[in-house]
């Protein structure tokens, strides 16, 4: 399961380096671009295989909204991402949270992402839950991820949104 | 701020309709079109103009970790979205979260979306908060969304997750 950006680029990577192709020499190269472009925006339909997912069922209490609310949610932008030394799980994130200050999260998905990877994205956090020690360093709140089963064996996707979305936007 | 796709698709609606290139003739035409390809995939950095955002101050107050996991957060997917009728802002999804029972959904946010443009969505859902009936209809749960306001005005973002999250994903 590889993020789609991901499998564009391997599938890029096995075009051919040299080309001989007229339409590089030809007068109206920019025309024939443009109309390529144009069939490639057209939506295309991937199918996911989901058959062999399981999930953790849904919870049978509810919750009422003034508890729900308690929970501040925002949007985040990774400014940086490292390995937290001598942690074989932990990633430790410097973020954006549209405050001016940089927050620092502990967030333990090394399994899953090489920390370059997410550098620039934009996530959601919760951003009051009291400050943690992990490691020596203080977590100062959770990234959220979505997390399932397949195969039997955990998945677990880091939450990426829209980066039109700005650091600091509430979810409601 | 529109979406990234929808932009892609007027800039491709702006190439010209008819064209005598003579790449599409030929012999090497799938090269070519891979090469172009592989060009289009490396990263284009588009800059995003946050200069006019505001957002709602962090909370002060912290939530514990129980008060916050008391709340179920999942992935849903739109098989269906339309509008209420009678209503300017609510649309009506179904929603696949994962448990093969359709959750019908409703949400204030017809203003920022069209009901057809989120079809197949992959969204981010509380499920356990008590249903709740709005212009007769009942709504199981909320659907998040990102706010904030720019140039005075609020912006709003339905999150959308990848695709490739199952519906049903827990997030922690």
């Amino acid at each position: 399961m590889k993020p789609i950006g991901q499998q564009k680029k391997e599938k890029a990577q096995e075009a051919p380096a040299q080309l001989d192709c007229a339409c590089f020499t030809c007068p109206s190269q920019e025309a024939c671009k443009a109309a390529q472009e144009a069939e490639k925006t057209a939506p295309v339909e991937e199918k996911i295989d989901f058959s062999n997912v399981e999930i953790e069922p849904l919870f049978q209490d509810f919750v009422d909204f003034e508890t729900f609310s308690k929970s501040d949610f925002r949007a985040v932008k990774v400014l940086a991402c490292e390995a937290v030394p001598k942690s074989k799980k932990l990633l430790k994130f410097t973020l954006d949270d549209g405050t001016g200050e940089p927050r620092t999260i502990l967030s333990g998905i090394h399994a899953f992402y090489e920390p370059e990877q997410l550098i620039g994205k934009t996530c959601v956090a919760i951003t009051n839950l009291p400050p943690r020690p992990m490691m020596g360093i203080e977590s100062c709140g959770m990234l959220l991820s979505a997390v399932h089963q397949e195969n039997g064996e955990e998945r677990l996707n880091l939450l990426q949104l829209d980066p039109h979305i700005p650091a600091g936007a509430k979810l409601y």
